[in-house]
């Protein structure tokens, strides 16, 4: 009962047309060229899923962090927190008539950019606190929820919640797919990032840390609601990071994903676990389709951290040569 | 091809056996009786998990917060996180030759818990803090753990991790297969807590929150740690419930169960929520199973919440009346 040669014919061609379009739609990272970093993510995954391997992690255990900033989404050529920040000083300003000669929200309000950027840490902090504390946690997040709405990024004129990359997109629903429970652990504002995490990159309000401010319960006759007062209680950055990865997880990850040497204690803390550990690197090398920045850089600044990654053998990504895809909006590459 | 009837007996006769067993395996909730708490927690839960009805919220914004002592443990005679830092203290005391003379840990070392009371709260803080923090949160881990193996507690002479009630548990586990993710919001040390949580309760490190020192990271020549400094960061009690939960999950919870007066402010913020909420009290009556305690108690002190809990129509467990069994080691009474 063999078949009809003509028949033969006919389930060679099927299988010809259709396979290649069955292979793409089970590739669960279609933006990732095949290179080193995709081959490492894939091999790390894979093992620690196996069941019955010897690398085998029990999903309670898969923990993966994600730096926010240059990581998932764009920071250059500002923070988008900071841009947030300065057009909410404008916003307040005519509620604030002082501002318009106090550094550094005079500068803000004239774009002076340069000069803000000379206030350095104390100054930024300054209109970052101006914008983000003093009010309740509802209200600050319903500023930004409406700023994400209007606002758009001065290249490419899209909206901030569009600046996120395609890969790390990819990579957070592969993740999650194998039971990964994913979290972002980022310098940024704790309600701030809230303001779109959920819908954006499908991480719930309970597992975004980050910086915060004091805050203290108001019982204003039977209005109840937690204000921020101006006192900054977690600098989430650096060693903070692993600070509240141990006071808020309470269990070392598995998988952590950084770009900056902000990033730098994150990554060993996750690396120095017990068995396999992923630690990887977003790098910044496509003047092209993003914008090339390290070591020189203040915004996202890589130093340390891609001299460790590289003598630790941690991932390094290439985002020229191996991302196909940067923002969802943005072509493809063919890739390698 | 009807069955004989010897067979049709014996079908009957099966189900009439095995019928009332399957009927007990189905009902979630075998240690409440059939009283208003049961009915009001049936009621709520199937409210917002019917798709499609009024009442229906997205399992995504299913948070139930749970304090611990005194709501899912026992807080008497004593806090039995107390107890550990006591039996701590005899421990360390080795060490600390000055504890002979000092107070309050004179008092620890000789079991004079009047005197130790006497010294308040900020007499015990410093029994907490002298074993609670100074070490790294691996290290203190590891203590309770050790501790919780071995000691008992002074009535029942079981083990703490006994110390939890029957009913509560169940409450947890219909949570949790009604898509609700369940936490602990408690006074209780949070590294102190996840020595045990996920094992008696079900609930990962990452869903408890409690009181904790400020943290610092620690590389001491490639050994990383996170140390407990002895700097109180945050006393998770009463309004810094709240404040925790909106740092933390960053969502208002659905439904909330605490036994106290530190308890209140969670209740009220979960109950202003919008749509249905859920808030409940456990209420020690029962003098001869547990210990009946509220108004005139100090630990466990519950005065103003029940009466806001029952101006409010809040749910109030009389634990006498409503608990077929309290502890996993104790009798099931008939219940009514």
């Amino acid at each position: 009962m063999s078949p009809s040669p003509l028949l033969r014919v006919h389930w060679w061609l099927y299988l010809l047309l259709v396979l290649p379009f069955l292979a793409q739609a089970a590739d669960p990272l279609p933006s990732w060229s095949d290179g080193p970093s995709r081959h490492a993510i894939m091999t790390f995954v894979g093992e620690v899923t196996s069941e019955g391997s010897k690398g085998f992690v029990p999903p309670a255990e898969r923990i993966a962090v994600f730096d926010n900033d240059g990581t998932l989404w764009s920071e250059q050529p500002l923070y988008i927190q900071l841009a947030f920040a300065m057009d909410e000083v404008k916003r307040l300003a005519p509620q604030h008539p002082e501002w318009k000669e106090q550094q550094p929200f005079k500068a803000v309000l004239e774009n002076d950019l340069k000069t803000l950027f000379e206030s350095g840490m104390p100054g930024l902090l300054e209109v970052v606190s101006a914008t983000h504390a003093g009010l309740d946690t509802d209200a600050l997040l319903g500023n930004a929820r409406a700023w994400l709405a209007r606002a758009v990024h001065p290249r490419t004129h899209r909206p901030y919640t569009e600046m996120v990359y395609q890969p790390m997109l990819e990579l957070l629903d592969y993740l999650r797919a194998n039971g990964f429970k994913t979290y972002i652990v980022s310098g940024g504002d704790v309600v701030f990032m809230r303001a779109f995490a959920e819908e954006v990159y499908g991480i719930p309000p309970e597992q975004v840390i980050g910086t915060h401010y004091l805050s203290r319960f108001q019982d204003q006759g039977g209005r109840l609601s937690v204000l921020r007062t101006p006192q900054l209680a977690h600098n989430n950055d650096g060693p903070g990071k692993v600070e509240s990865i141990e006071l808020i997880i309470g269990r070392r990850p598995l998988f952590a994903f950084g770009n900056s040497d902000g990033d730098l204690q994150m990554l060993q803390w996750t690396a120095a676990g017990s068995g396999k550990r992923f630690a990887g690197l977003v790098h910044h090398t496509d003047a092209q389709r993003e914008t090339a920045y390290d070591r020189d850089s203040s915004i996202g600044h890589l130093d340390k951290a891609l001299d460790i990654a590289k003598a630790d053998g941690w991932t390094v990504v290439d985002m020229a040569a191996e991302w196909r895809q940067v923002f969802p909006f943005s072509p493809t590459t063919s890739g390698q």
